[in-house]
C-alpha cells in the first residue's frame, strides 16, 4: 500500500491541506471541533505516520537528542545510555549515540552531524569543557546542551555531575580507618578533572590521618584494565603498599589479575578500593568494595534537565553524592608496614 | 548571528533558491560549473549547516538508521553496537539506539517511532522473527531492515547472523575431548532460536563421544548473572558434574561466584565454558575459556548489507563463525565420575 500523504488526507475528509496541517500541528485555534474530528478520524482510520520532515519545518522539533559519549564498550557508559534513553523515550524523545573516544576532532564532527539532524538537544559524556568554538556553534544553532558525568558545574551551563572529591574522600577515610598507612592509587588521565577532583578528595582523607602520598604512589592509568594490569606490576612487586585505590573499576579488575598472578592474597596481603560500582564488579572474587555512583539516575536526570532546558530556558545543574559500598577486598592491613 | 537560510545562500550567490537547492541535493545536470562554484563558495563562507527538515522533503533521506536491541546493559551489546556506529559515522549516518528489553509491545512502539522519525534503515537484534504485523508496517513504510545476532536466516531478509549450532558444538567437543562424562548447561531463554540452536550442536558433540544430556542437565538460565548464580546451586551442591557449559560469559561469572562460595576449585574440581567472549572475561580468576564470536565485527557487517539493501535493494545473509578460545578454566577431570 502507498503511503498517506496529507493531501490524501484532505481529500479523503473534504477539507484543505491547511486545515489537515494545523490539526497536525495543534494549531486548531477557531477550527470548528467537528472539522477537527472529521480530519482526526481518517487519520485514525488509515493508521497515518505524519512526515516527520513536514512536520519539523512547522514545529522546528525534530524529537530527537544526541549522546556523545567516549564509547559505549567502557562498562561505565551502558548504564549511563540506558538512563538516558528510558528517561528520552518516556518523553516521546529518540536519542542519537556518538562515540568520541575523547578525541577532540570526532566530537566536533559529531557536533555537525547533529545539527545537520537538527536534534533538539545534546547530552555530553565527552569532555571536561566545551571548547569556545563548540559553545559557540551550539549556540549559533540554538541547540541546548548539558553536561553529564564530565566537566565543571557552571552557571551558564545545565549539568548533571558526581561530587568526585567526595568519592576520593570515601575511599581515602576507608583505608585509613582500616589503618592503612601506605596507600596507592591508580589515577585515570590526568587530563580530565574528574581524575584530579577524586585525587584531591583522596589526598585530603590521607591528610586527616597523617599519611603522605608520594608522587610514586600515583600512578596514571587510562581507566582501562590492561594498562592498570601493567602498572601495577612494579607497585606490587616493590610490596610498599598494602592497599590500592584504583580510579574505576575496570582498573581494579587488572590489579586483581597481577595480584594473583604474583601470588598477592586480596585482601590478606592486599585491599582495594574501586570506583563506579559498575553492575559486573559483583563478579570479582573477592567482591569488590567500591565507590558507588548512582549512573543510571545520572542519565535519567541529565535528559529531564535537558528538556527544561529546552521548553523553560532554565539552567539548572545537580550533583549526586557517591557511596561507599564494602564488599570483600578491603580489610585491616595484615602488617603495618 | 542568525541562521543563514537556502533563501539567503541565494541572494547572496546572485542565484535563485532552486539553483542552491539543486546544488545541495547534487542534482547540478545542466548547470555551469561556475554557478555551482559560486554557491559552494558561498555556502562554505558562511559555514552553512543544511536545514535537515528541508533537505528530506527533497531527498526523502534522513541520514538516520535506528538500532532495536534488547538491552545496552547488557554487555553483549555495547560492542555490538560499537561497531554498528562506527560504520554508520563512516558513511556519514546517525544511529538511534532503542532497548526494547524483548517486549514485544515497546518493540511495536520503536518500530513506529522509527517510522515517525523517517529513518532509512532498521537493525534489529531484538527477537528471533518478525511478526507479520511489524513486517507490514515496515514494508508499508518501505523502510528495508536487517537482522543481526537474533532471528533465523531466511531468503527475504538480510542478516548477520553466528553459527550459533557450531558454538555449542565447539563447547562440547571440547569438554568431551578432555575427558569429561558429566556434564551440565546453562541455557538461555527457550523461547530464543539460539538457545535452541547452541543446545542442538552441544548435544551432537556430546552423542558423538556417547556422552548423554538429561533433562536436568539443562538449566535455563536467562542469560544474567544472578539467575545462573542461584540456579547452580543444586547442581554444584550433588557434584554430579564435572563440567558446565554456560550459553553466555556472563551467566559463567554467576557459576564462578557459586563455585566459589561452596569452596569447589575452577578447573580442578570443575571446568567451565562460556559464550561469546565478552570485554571483561579476562577479568575472571582463573581465565574463562569461551567460545568467541566477532560482536563488533558483526556490528559493522550489518550496516554494509544495510546500506546495500538500501542502494541496490540486494538481500544478503552473512553467517559468522564462532571459534573456540581456551584458557584457563577448562582441564580434564580430576575424577571420571
Amino acid at each position: 500500500m502507498r503511503r498517506w500523504t496529507i493531501k490524501d488526507i484532505a481529500k479523503q475528509a473534504g477539507v484543505s491541506i491547511t486545515t489537515v496541517s494545523r490539526v497536525l500541528n495543534e494549531k486548531e485555534e477557531g477550527m470548528s471541533p467537528k472539522t477537527r474530528e472529521k480530519v482526526l478520524k481518517v487519520m485514525e482510520e488509515v493508521d497515518f505516520q505524519p512526515n516527520q520532515f513536514a512536520r519539523g519545518l512547522v514545529t522546528k522539533r525534530s524529537k530527537i537528542f544526541g549522546l556523545i559519549i567516549p564509547n559505549i564498550s567502557n562498562p561505565y557508559f551502558p548504564e549511563l545510555c540506558r538512563g538516558v534513553e528510558d528517561e528520552a523515550n518516556e518523553r516521546e524523545y529518540s536519542l542519537i549515540i556518538c562515540n568520541s573516544d575523547d578525541q577532540s576532532d570526532k566530537e566536533k564532527r559529531y557536533l555537525r552531524l547533529l545539527e545537520e539532524q537538527q536534534v533538539d538537544g545534546i547530552i555530553f559524556s565527552a569532555k571536561d569543557s566545551l571548547e569556545s568554538s563548540d559553545e559557540e556553534q551550539l549556540s549559533r544553532a540554538k541547540i541546548p546542551f548539558i553536561l553529564v558525568d564530565r566537566g565543571k558545574s557552571e552557571k551558564n551551563h545545565s549539568s548533571v555531575l558526581l561530587d568526585n572529591d567526595k568519592g576520593g574522600y570515601l575511599a581515602g577515610k576507608h583505608l585509613t580507618e582500616l589503618g592503612h598507612r601506605k596507600i596507592a592509587c591508580i589515577i585515570g588521565p590526568k587530563s580530565i578533572s574528574l581524575t584530579n577532583d577524586r585525587l584531591e578528595g583522596f589526598r585530603r582523607a590521607l591528610a586527616e590521618s597523617g599519611v603522605e602520598l608520594s608522587p610514586s604512589q600515583i600512578i596514571e592509568g587510562d581507566f582501562q584494565m590492561e594498562m592498570a594490569y601493567q602498572k601495577s606490576k612494579d607497585l606490587l612487586m616493590k610490596k610498599e603498599v598494602t592497599a590500592i585505590f584504583a580510579f574505576n573499576d575496570v582498573m581494579a579488575f587488572g590489579v586483581y589479575r597481577m595480584a594473583h598472578e604474583l601470588g598477592i592474597h586480596i585482601p590478606r596481603d592486599l585491599s582495594i578500593v574501586g570506583f563506579d560500582d559498575i553492575p559486573l564488579v559483583s563478579a570479582l572474587i573477592p567482591m569488590l568494595t567500591t565507590i558507588r555512583q548512582d549512573t543510571y539516575l545520572m542519565g535519567r536526570e541529565a535528559v529531564k534537565l535537558l528538556i527544561q532546558k529546552l521548553e523553560n530556558n532554565e539552567t539548572q545543574s545537580i550533583m549526586f553524592n557517591p557511596t561507599l559500598v564494602v564488599r570483600e577486598s578491603s580489610t585491616s592491613p595484615k602488617l603495618l608496614l
